[in-house]
């Protein structure tokens, strides 16, 4: 293989790819990138199994085509720090290759890639097409609510559905549920699938914030492909049937109230400095409402916080413990300047969704005992 | 006591002690911020032994003199998440503490105080007065290479020596040695004093960068003291001799080359990118000088690197190995565009300084083996 093309193009597709590279596994073609050169194309590739990024390098030139693996840590360390020139990629028959840009010259061992696993981006169905910026917006709005702990591998993954041309986005994690709701320019086939949060958190990093980029995504039994200019990225869906998770979602309330979001962020921030080093579940902040007030009570060895915000109410008064983290994160997610939460009573979840239902949050309150 | 003050001067003063509260310590009541009030003065203190700071609160109100000591971490993150009002602290017989800002109101339990150690800033003698500026540039400079090895306490230390005019700073750690010289504006009395150059470092992070703010620096025979506007930090000092380092310092050499400084770095730092992973003492990377090139050479069991940079030499030809770091860190705290090295022979240190020796730098080479 012989090829050649900018430092700043090659950068820019090397950051692209290395989102897939594994941390670690226990195979070790997998802590390689794969250049191929064929058909004019010069393609980078990588893939922890579970997430494989293929990227076009936008400029280039082949001289001889070919194949070749590279260490991907080191390869992206060679290639940040070149000098912003043209980078000439040679490869022999044993996969010994020599990077040269300016008057730098390395010669590294490379790996014939015949054994790295093939991404196979299948594409035949139509895909759903979208704006990057929509979808991105509903994983930052729905991962966070994933759980990190792998024990009930379908609570790490994001449900994806459609229905005609409404998308929805649900996870979950047994605390807490997030739902989002993004309306398509068309309808499409009905689609239900779960895809690992923590592999889109990675293609979140990819998509662009313009309204105008489009992503189409395909579906199909056992993967979901994302392509967008010059980037085709491949998840493997996680097998099972999702939580009935709808049958949580309750509407009867005996209070609604309407707060501002950034001061409940802020107070209940406040609150948290205190229950910090403790467990959240023994230390939740308490969330008193009364007449048009919210009291907000933080309360550990070390202290207590109070703090009063305005609210609208309509209904009875309640005492309700929540952990902190979830109230906030919640809260981020949403971009309204006021919210409105729904209580039953402090043993039953708390939601916040506006009027359209475009998001719903739920939220298991937590058992306080004393109260000063 | 009781008393007021805003929460962007609050936050201020206690930003500015938090660099003396140590990470870790075994007296518990070093994990504390000092709050004083006093003769109309709201003063905050915080100490590790080695550094103490004592920093005035830029307004406030006292309606009651008091002391109290207050958990550092809790404090100040309570202050950074108060909203930017007026913030009232009270603390009672016990020293419970109540503070309040807008609607926040926290309740936390406080210490008497009464065994914080006195950090006792004795200013009897003349202070040596310079620009913050000048000062921070001779730190960033040379505290780079104190050894972070406690074993030998004395290569922790900067050594701050200054006769008639002239203030030389000298950190070493065994491997290489950094010089700087500065002209102050009057003459003073000899000075030959070892400062803990980890504490320089906090202070570094507290001077200001704008050249006319001036220091007084007081030199006692156990500590050193600095005094800026609204703040005063004083360091012990380390006991004992410095090094007798100027013995090191030679003048004959064999080869003088001059180089751009910044192609220089960027060339060492590609070539440390192979031998990252291995210990720099088994693959240096090694320079060869020959005619109008400096060759640069990485190798390693991950392949090799190679780069030539013109130069102009006086002398004859060099082949020899450098730690990359050491190298590394002796050019980005120098200015000059252009550098010019010194060379004896392999077993020889290099030295890298300017006409006027305002700045030495000694590295000492390292053995090499087999080059390809």
């Amino acid at each position: 293989m012989k090829i050649s093309c900018s430092q700043e193009a090659l950068l820019e597709s090397v950051n692209v790819v290395t989102k897939a590279v594994p941390v670690k596994t226990t195979m070790p073609i997998l802590e390689c990138i794969l250049v191929k050169a064929f058909n004019g194309q010069i393609i980078l590739t990588a893939s922890n199994m579970d997430l494989g990024i293929e990227n076009q390098v936008k400029d280039g030139e082949i001289d001889e085509e070919g194949i070749v693996a590279l260490d991907a840590k080191l390869f992206s360390d060679v290639v940040r720090n070149l000098p912003k020139s043209t980078v000439y990629i040679d490869t022999d028959e044993v996969f010994h290759t020599t990077i040269r840009c300016d008057k730098a010259l390395y010669k590294i061992i490379g790996k014939s890639g015949q054994d790295f696993p093939a991404l196979d981006p299948v594409r035949i169905t139509d895909p759903v097409v979208m704006s990057q910026l929509a979808l991105k917006e509903m994983i930052r709005q729905t991962a966070f609510a994933v759980s990190d702990n792998d024990a009930n591998k379908m609570m790490t993954g994001i449900l994806f559905n459609i229905s005609r041309n409404n998308l929805r986005m649900v996870a979950l994690d047994g605390h807490r549920i997030s739902i989002r709701n993004c309306s398509l320019k068309e309808s499409y086939p009905d689609v239900n699938v779960v895809v690992p949060g923590r592999q889109m958190n990675e293609i979140n990093k990819i998509l662009s914030s313009e309204s105008n980029d489009m992503v189409s995504v395909y579906i199909t039994p056992s993967k979901m492909i994302f392509e967008i200019e010059y980037t085709i990225m491949v998840i493997r869906l996680i097998d099972g049937e999702y939580f009935n998770y709808e049958k949580m979602i309750r509407n009867e309330f005996n209070t609604k109230i309407k707060v501002n979001r950034r001061e409940l962020i802020e107070g209940v921030t406040r609150a948290t400095l205190l229950v910090r080093e403790v467990e959240a579940r023994k230390n939740p902040v308490i969330v008193r409402i009364a007449d048009d007030q919210m009291e907000l009570i933080g309360n550990s060895a070390v202290g207590t916080m109070n703090e009063s915000l305005p609210i609208v109410k309509e209904g009875a008064d309640q005492m309700i413990g929540f952990n902190p983290k979830f109230l906030v994160e919640a809260l981020k997610a949403i971009d309204d300047e006021e919210v409105t939460m729904y209580f039953f009573d402090s043993k039953s979840p708390c939601f916040i969704k506006n009027e359209t239902e475009s998001y719903i949050y739920l939220i298991l309150p937590i058992n306080f005992n004393n109260v000063r």
